[in-house]
């Protein structure tokens, strides 16, 4: 079976870069999106859910099926981040409110259900907390020998974190289901965790000049309007944030960086070690703790990407959105 | 709609005292046992099961459905108890190998469909460690608005533990599945934790002297012989432990005691409070903390059992086994 | 050698029950309080040390070297009790200031030089936290085997804490001293912990009654007017604040039921166990959490007090305010 | 006052790379050795305190007085590295044992006499666990303000630990001493942290080669014969270590570099940052966590080594040893 032929699931927070990675998801040609699930992050529970069908009815995937997950993390009271993706999520942009879906499976049973269908051929992304993943395992502990690849934007593996000196937002918000998911994958048989942190994320970054680059070669496609619009305005959030912290404008391409790795797993290279999840510091809670010279005597679980060819990926993703507008 | 209608949905990891728990579901009039699902704790899930089944057949319940949840904690390696409960789980006893069944549901989703299937009048009973329930209320949100009364055995309030001077063992097995429990339930419109700790089932023993009477009582009826051969040879294997530590031949009722409860509430005097469960401890991890005093302010959640007619209960208890037997 | 030759070193953060105390070991017949230091607890260092020195002087033993300590706990950023002791410590007490010592050794220096001055008849008392002493045994390891005796007004050992569910103020606000003192002491020829918890000092509390009995005892004593007005001054505080929560007035006398055992062991009934301090929990830290059952296989370490013969407590304590106004 | 009359204190628990730390600091033109003192950690307090001396005698500087500390450390029990330093702590080498010194001193005691002595001058270098460090400025808080320089061996800042993967032998082996250390120093007006940590240890090794060639060197000096097999045996040890973990037979030279920096701060460069010590963590205690972004909102308190000038560094070293063998 090819790899055109791949699956697609994702499990998202919908954010600002979440919604980058979804419509790079909707663009690419080597795997159907075969279905979207959402988790209280960035966002409320409600607000991903929202912001997910909106961005999947931009990309004209409206028929793709959202089935909303956890509202609050396994370990601690939600913490959103709307300092960094607006009080909607999805920064200054404005998308149509979505039709209501006829009805909806829980994120568990979609998970499982797709994993399922299709043995072998299921991708797995995961770009928020990954609460959904952890309870999804927790009911079905052959997932990682049911999906042909697992990848996360998560975890801060050689870098400092960004929410905590040791943690990256995702894997913080709920540490215990990371902890839950790290160490069920990577055994006999299953998937590793494929982790796409900080490490290789911070490499990736886009600016106005890019999204300008962009707009002019697809000045004259049918969708053009409506994409560049939301890109822009999504972005522009994003960019006045960093602008005030660092006196330059920039997005960091955090979770589509994840979907292109989920797509083309030669876009970095990997390290494959035991990683393991700190639940209960004083100052680390979050931190993911690479133990790269075999102290523990565990199973390597992760393949740990700790180099990006930046250039490749931008040049994919921006050519997804070319197709996008068509 | 009357007490005797409600319907009993047991969460068991079956070693001893679950067996004798379930003996009692089984016979009780004042409820019909509709579902069983069973966890890691005592024993592995897969002995839970093949206890609980086994003891239902013994019960001449083999229709009751057995559901296998949870195989390993959310928040550690399993640590089992089979110096309390024997190798199987069931001491001395030796029971039929059970048939296998058609099909099983899932724990998780056997607790949520029972508690749909029967809104507002289901029981739900916990002796084991809080694994499923805790994967059922993140699958679930309403599971505490749709449920009639959920009792636990489970923590020490006022005592100290059975496990570490500060933890029972089923918290202590799983403190991050009971730090979720404890914090879904007890909201507006939501059913509280009754939580039957070692604080008042220390008091429910039982000893040898009682299974001769329970014998004499029953010594005429049709299933005399199993049932009493099983409660003996169960019960030898703890008696046999308990007398090597102290001297003294007898045989706590945890989970009894909370099947009794879950059936006659006022067999325990309750204070409601707010409890949450340590997580984190180098020494208290699995801790039931009650804020007694209101410091936290956060609304109460749990109706600890803080007193228990211990003679009603055990009265009960023999009045239920002679049911049983015929 | 007589027990009336004991001699008494004290170790306090001068609030309103540790000015009591004060008064009522300059009064003991039984031993000569030869040292006081101070530490950082209900109040900050510089104001432990003032009101020490104030509450000498009202007793007339200003010749009694005050020794200050530490100024901030081992393991965390110090947090008061003004709630509870009023802003200078000491309610509504006013008393005169202090003259300024010639010279003042620091604290850890006067506890290992009164011990080894007084090897095998001193008894200390620490009525704060342990601050003082977990550096005096690190600096002299030897420090258990010189002394008499080890008291401590310290932890909650069956009852719940006054500072969160689980901890008592002097432990809670240091829990790394606290371990520190409780691993040291108890070894082989040393001086175990003496623990006078929150079990006991709940039972042993005066009220205004008592005060007034007081003073019709002691109306035409010498130094009546300035002890009686402290007295009142200071327990009005404290009354204001139990009625406030309780609607009752009262004091409880934590600190002066230390000295009264330290003075006279027999006011206590203790059992002996191994004893270690949380200092980790999300919720318990600072937890002193006793293994009666011996379960973690250490030495006993602690004498924890279970009873206390509060009547014959109170006696002695208003016995010897008699003394002092004379 | 120019920077060759600096004075210099060791705090140690000599194993190998301490026993070349002493060395090096015996032989430094650039300042007077005026004291040493001793703490448990790679060997225990008693033969740290014995090689200290021996290596003192070895290096003709026999009457420099060496201050025992602590036994044990603040937070735990002690864990030796006797894998890494042999048995002795000095690797093959056998040294001459040292005379029993008159009296000695505390190291608490030492250490805040020699800061007084010597105030503004005094350059203080921790090569083990912070232990007596953290006691001397719980005792004197006025340490950091009274002494020019404190440089320590320890802890990993960007790279991965030595003992667990996330901590670094010296600060793993009391997190709590540590944490008091890091709190302690850096405030208004006092010294800060200088922090050699890993991240530059690392790059500075030497092998056999580099002992040939210092041999040839020295090959007529009068004390050749007694420095030469000292170096040959207890580096010895050491490299067969290493050549069994990864082929290679090198040595690092840990303890030796921070003694460099204290004589010569040029040698690293430092970046300012704060820093605190993870004390709870299940898998990162012993952690040094910096917070590079200003995320805790707290003043720097760190000068963290983030590269070494290992040529100039190994040059300097070897250039002493020629001194030290005159």
């Amino acid at each position: 079976m090819s790899q055109q032929q791949d699956c697609l699931f994702l499990d998202v927070d919908t954010g600002i870069d979440d919604a980058f990675a979804l419509l790079y998801a909707c663009a690419a040609p080597q795997a159907r999106l075969v279905g979207v699930s959402t988790v209280v992050g960035n966002v409320s529970l409600a607000a991903a859910t929202r912001n997910t069908r909106a961005v999947l009815a931009l990309a004209g995937r409206a028929e793709v099926p959202v089935a909303p997950g956890a509202a609050v993390p396994l370990g601690a009271d939600p913490n959103d981040a709307s300092a960094i993706h607006g009080v909607t999520g999805l920064g200054h942009a404005v998308l149509p409110e979505p039709a209501e879906p006829a009805h909806a499976a829980h994120a568990v049973d979609a998970i499982i259900a797709a994993a399922r269908a299709q043995a072998g051929r299921l991708v797995l992304v995961a770009t928020g907390p990954l609460t959904n993943v952890a309870l999804a395992v927790m009911r079905e502990p052959e997932l990682p020998r049911l999906i042909k690849r697992f990848v996360i934007m998560g975890g801060a593996y050689r870098e400092h974190g960004n929410v905590t000196p040791s943690a990256e937002f995702n894997i913080w918000h709920d540490p215990e289901a990371a902890r839950i998911a790290f160490r069920a994958f990577g055994g006999p048989g299953g998937a590793p965790v494929v982790a796409i942190g900080l490490d290789v994320t911070r490499r990736t970054t886009i600016d106005g000049a890019d999204l300008d680059a962009l707009a002019a070669r697809i000045g004259d496609r049918p969708r053009e309007g409506a994409l560049m619009t939301f890109l822009r305005d999504s972005a522009r959030f994003y960019f006045e944030r960093t602008e005030r912290q660092s006196g330059q404008r920039f997005l960091v391409m955090h979770d589509p960086l994840a979907v292109a790795v989920a797509l083309d797993p030669t876009l970095v290279e990997t390290r494959r070690a035991a990683v393991d999840v700190e639940t209960s510091g004083r100052l680390t809670t979050g931190a993911t703790v690479v133990d790269w010279d075999g102290r523990w005597g565990r199973l390597p679980n992760t393949d740990v990407a700790v180099t990006v060819d930046a250039e490749r990926f931008r040049a994919a993703f921006f050519a997804a959105m070319v197709r996008l507008a068509d």
